[in-house]
């Protein structure tokens, strides 16, 4: 991208020379190139369409995308000489298109308007980029799935408030993670419905007085129907800034999941390992193995949220029908599929290296008296009110702050002391394995249930692709 | 909301009262009383559920179920008296449940924990507020279809960059703003697929030891399923975020709408006229009509886009399962069902009383050039290539701002000076009518294909309703 | 709020009158009452201004002063009756003043306009709450100042990513937390430089005929001047903008505050005590004692966050002077600064009564090789460069993790294998409190320092009171 | 950028190597090698202070100084081979110091810690940036008085609700801007302060056990002070999310800005003429001339609130010290400072080449009743109170808009019918002139007082500099 120079587009309405700051400030050639193959794309159908109704012959309609073609090759080669004065992408490829076939080159835009021609070839590259992160996605589930198998009977502490509560086990936990991936997953579904709706030959903003054939279009380039209204076609993003809230939410997902990597692998919770190929070291602590993949990803969480605003605030008040400002639209988008495609694959790579400290999960869940519910409804089944249950376990629980030990440590008499209600058996339901395996009901932690719900799983993420 | 007292919830573990202040400032009950009928409506289920698998006797699940009634009237009557000490509505019911009952009110708690009631409930109240926005968001369309079929032959400009850029109906202008909500229409119908799964039997985070049916549960609420994990039923809140977002594209769109309302009403656009009914004077300028009720929905669009940065900071890192956090979903939820209720409602009962005045945007429409894309089309049908049709037009243009007059005002000679290819039958394609009606193909603004697009239209939305 | 009537404000140029529901939805009586006495306030020192230059009789302004402050008093005790009808704050007690005084009261308008009054309401409104956050703010910074002096010799293990890094000191850890908040205060007080700038007399854009004294009504309202220029008065909420970045950075901080009383109050780390009063129990869970405090705190700094984005949206693209839109600044700022008074009165009660867990700190920084940039450093005492002896302890801590013991509990010989620069005294710099007093430079963890931090910020704060 | 390789910062440590996709996923030098020149900067100071502590010798401290000036050059001329493999600038940088001077190089790290070296780098890169952007800043402050001054007697319509409420003169309208940029200036002023604070020392998070001097290197690097708590140095950003709030704010002024500069060039208003060389055209449509500038700085307000937002998002909830997600605080600050000098660039080059249509402003004023205020004030001078006088312009203006006619145009009998307080010398009120120059008080629109503004604002600006 070199050559700046003052050939404006409508010369010839235009007394004065744009201002050389002023045309690289305004142009977008530096970001929107990133859509030239869709751009070539859009163009070489809304040609075939031109050469059906005869706007162009048979042999012009065969030099443009022949001349196009050979584009996509340059510019996939790296050849292509981009420049800032022909503003964006589209005048750069027709510009060089016209220099190779000659005048049959200007009469591609026939019938069209860089305002449908940019609406469509973003539609293109979301549609895409929505498929390879779809990609991703799913490879990332069924990293999941694979390793929740694996571990369906390792035990760990469930918490809340950061606090030990009740006994889970590992594979549970993970399922957690992916039924949230799942509907993520859905709502690129979703979005790709609204995504996948062509604009081509909404013109400038009112359609055009050449009889194109939009369905012909739509087809060429797997659209499922032309668009509706040509003002709403060149003028609205919702459908970029819906794209940005699902992955905004695969990012609030994915920070989720990087917090936990991140506490257990400290030396406080020392419940996984993330291979050292995920980590990197200190410049000046050599012990240090720090978990960068979580925290990078958790960080990155802020980066698509925020590009998330800065479309809502972009279109915010914008009257129809297309402004200057929509301009803004694509470095947010962009950067938002490589984040969510670069995250997800580091994701998908690294869940697969993950190893469970399972000795460690075991005896933090031994901690903490995450058995206390149990007792409760152990207290409940002998007849007691939930409510009343709840009081007698905290005054167990408290003589087991108290004097440091967990409730099945407690003897008999202790614990009878607060019910008569409580005999010998009742530490067989302070087990962590009696706890879990009790949960046996459809989203219950039981082993059995885990992998019940991981065969379900696995059966529909087959199903969708 | 009047005793603030210190007998805390689990009062038996805990050797110290809660600080005053604190039981305030951690209480809920404030704003999540507003669930009151929701959180009863589940604990109706939750307890026919326990009947059903013999944890409450007929007789307890009776009581339980007639109290809960009893006590929705109180709240609905507004003879309730919330109490801070309880925290939060789901306490508050319990307590006069207790009150009521007796014994028996315990027992409703079994098998259940606040963090799958409080997910229940917010399922059940969005998917009421979701309904309701949606039927005013319809009423709204159906209100845009009306004025676009009455207005399918008005001519207008149509501007980009605010400029006037080439003539349109406004009945066509109109439809784009309702294939903007029929989009967001769509949008709540995906999202309400996320929200109606249940939650309930997750209890704290792992499930329950008792044997719940949570099909039956499901069922009675209404719900599609059961969820399928416990630890994300109670920690997610995805599908709130999701919600917020789509509520935000409606702000957006409305803002846009609005936006558009208010330049039409100036003095310089002068295009509409909005009734009395929706304007309000000034303190200080009696001649002031100003256009409140855009103006404010307009201002409301960064409401909800704030709510949704709120809830996915909010979110942002949060380890599972529950944690208090969470608490802080609610009013950013309310507030946002509000402000779609309200100003969808003010919209669908505004925009059945716009007024257009016709001749203004008829004499708008003629400024402008507007016709300068069709003398380009018409020199491409003389066979000039496209871009080489735009440097003539360009030059016709330039004349017509220096002399200040419209394409159509300048004489057959000078338009002859920039292209012989023009002769007499030009200024046919000159005017307004024959540019509007041209553009006929589907999306177009062309009076016939309007009302065909109005037609399909009704047609949907009645299959939607 | 009860009766919604139809007489609107600038009846007379109206044919029709306000919709019932537009009624409601368009007035802010419901919340911006809450600046009643601040309107008062205004009011007074504008009658007093019409006074001295004669527009008001004596009588005429002493009617008015004291019925002002009759009804500053009525709304004290609860007494006002708040009406739709009136739709906002000023009208409301104008109508009032009027009902009281008679015909004075209905001069009281007299050279200004709701569109400056409100904007000094706000401004005179966001003064007394900056003064109020300032002082809960002071409050914490004093609380973290005593307790990092208890602290000061308490070692504990300093994190990066998590993993234990280096030894400091628990109070260097706590004076982080001053140094934040300081800033904090810093940007309150730079805030309000642009906050306390007075906006009445612009009237409604442009000024007012009459020769009002704006340099004394600045005066008896104690605003550092009168604004330059009117438009701007009436249209910005700049300031309104930063008071909530201001409090976005406050949030932020004390969300990290959050995050690490989290984390060191859970089993795994076991660092503090947090008093009972400000945690609570579970309902199903008895031995649980949440940390709901920091976790509800953390929560709330997506809310103010929120708040930031929605007032920026707000502002965005509104032309000037004043459009209702404005109307929309009010709730998030009142409740902006309500969550930043409560939050930051909770942690100013709960600081002092925080109680480190010192064995459990110190066993946890004996672990995890914290000592070895102190091995690293030694080695280059000894004349290697740094990444030499950066690659020697990471072969030494390589060898600890194999074998799982600290470096200081490595022998000799094994050390001696990685460099035979290594001889006896190395274990003295081995140590945690000799780690600690070796960084006592400015900024350092040495105990010494931190005392000398400590007293320095001491007698700042002192200084600003 | 090329190699990429797996020789990892902390080998020894590592039993394998990193990903390659990880290893391109987690550096930054893409980015960060922006900071070249700073870090260059901070690492000669911070050699200059080890050389005088004796840490380095003489011959190693200038053998190191005069490394990094020529690789200072070396980048600046294109000829540095960045790598990956080295992740990031700084690594890069001492890598090729020390390939250029062996084993002096390797030294050059002592004392300090990639945390306090890029905590340094962005403080320096910040300083820099707001300088230039406070130049932008002030040219444009600059452009706008001397436009102002030019168009200090020029009436226009001032608008609130965008109806014309009163006659202001264009001068005050641009003294609105002036205003508001004044305060982004202080903003940017108060911002620095806590930015000019010098990390370096802070090492990894606690300090460092050599006797470095902090207070030489502040000297050396030009900070006010080195900063006072190691573990905040290293970890907080507020200072750059501050940054970013000020910008954000630059930017919502510029939106305001803008979109009156789209509005004034539409057709419907038609008051200003934006030059050419500003404007762009249309590929469709060449009558079209298109306020691109505005459009785009419009647009580009969402850019700068999403990487405040982003900013926010990011710093939430991270415990102490530094965490790796850090490292994407730099690209949202990166094109945050771009943003803002081209924006304020482009808007300093333009405003200079506004040109107002005086008469089309003029024509504006005197529709819409603009006088009706100052009808009201002359009838308060008769002696009624305002809010009668309100409503007796209201009957006034009402039957203007029946029979389309200004005010001015009523007979005086038709006026009577309304008052019996109106006599002929109401016409002289009644005048744009009149009324403008009547608001002659500090803030006012009165031509007189504009100048005035001026002045002293002119006065203050220089003052500044």
């Amino acid at each position: 991208m070199t050559t700046v120079n003052s050939e404006k587009l409508s010369s010839a309405r235009f007394a004065e020379a744009t201002d050389a700051f002023v045309e690289i400030f305004t142009a977008s050639v530096d970001f929107d190139k990133r859509m030239a193959q869709q751009d070539i794309q859009g163009s070489i159908a809304h040609a075939t369409m031109l050469g059906k109704i005869g706007i162009l012959t048979e042999s012009e309609r065969d030099a443009i995308i022949d001349g196009l073609q050979k584009i996509g090759i340059e510019i996939e080669q790296g050849r292509f000489n981009w420049s800032v004065k022909q503003e964006d992408v589209h005048m750069n490829i027709e510009a060089r298109l016209t220099d190779m076939i000659g005048i049959a080159g200007k009469k591609l835009h026939t019938g069209r308007s860089r305002n449908d021609q940019v609406a469509t070839d973003i539609r293109l590259y979301l549609r895409d980029e929505i498929k390879r992160i779809r990609n991703e996605l799913t490879r990332l589930q069924n990293a999941i799935l694979d390793l929740a198998e694996r571990e369906a009977d390792t035990i760990m502490p469930g918490f809340t408030h950061l606090q030990v509560a009740q006994p889970i086990t590992f594979g549970h936990h993970l399922m957690a993670w992916f039924e949230m991936l799942k509907r993520d997953n859905e709502r690129l579904a979703d979005c790709l419905k609204r995504i996948n709706i062509m604009p081509l030959g909404a013109a400038a903003l009112a359609g055009t007085s050449y009889p194109i054939d939009r369905h012909m279009t739509a087809q060429l380039l797997q659209f499922a129907e032309p668009s509706a209204n040509s003002l709403d076609s060149v003028s609205d993003r919702d459908f970029a800034i819906e794209f940005c809230a699902a992955g905004s939410l695969i990012m609030m997902h994915l920070s989720r999941f990087s917090e936990e990597l991140v506490l257990w692998s400290s030396a406080q919770f020392d419940f996984i390992d993330i291979p050292d190929a995920f980590c990197t070291g200190s410049s000046i602590m050599p012990q240090k193995k720090n978990p960068d993949v979580p925290e990078l990803v958790r960080g990155k969480s802020g980066r698509v949220t925020g590009h998330l605003m800065s479309l809502l605030m972009l279109m915010k008040s914008q009257p129809l029908a297309y402004n200057k400002d929509n301009q803004e639209d694509k470095e947010p988008l962009f950067d938002t599929a490589d984040t969510l495609i670069n995250c997800l694959r580091a994701f998908a790579d690294m869940v697969p290296r993950l190893s469970a400290k399972k000795d460690n999960m075991y005896r933090a869940a031994k901690q903490g008296f995450a058995t206390a519910t149990d007792l409760a409804d152990y207290l409940v089944r002998k007849g007691l009110a939930f409510r009343d249950a709840h009081e007698i376990v905290g005054q167990a629980v408290r003589l087991g702050v108290e004097t440091e030990r967990d409730l099945s440590e407690l003897t008999l008499t202790e614990l009878q002391q607060f019910s008569d209600n409580i005999d010998e058996n009742v530490f067989s339901v302070l087990t962590l394995e009696g706890s879990v395996a009790a949960r046996q009901h459809i989203g219950g932690t039981a082993p059995a249930t885990v992998r019940a719900a991981i065969s379900k799983a696995r059966a529909e993420l087959v199903g969708n692709a």
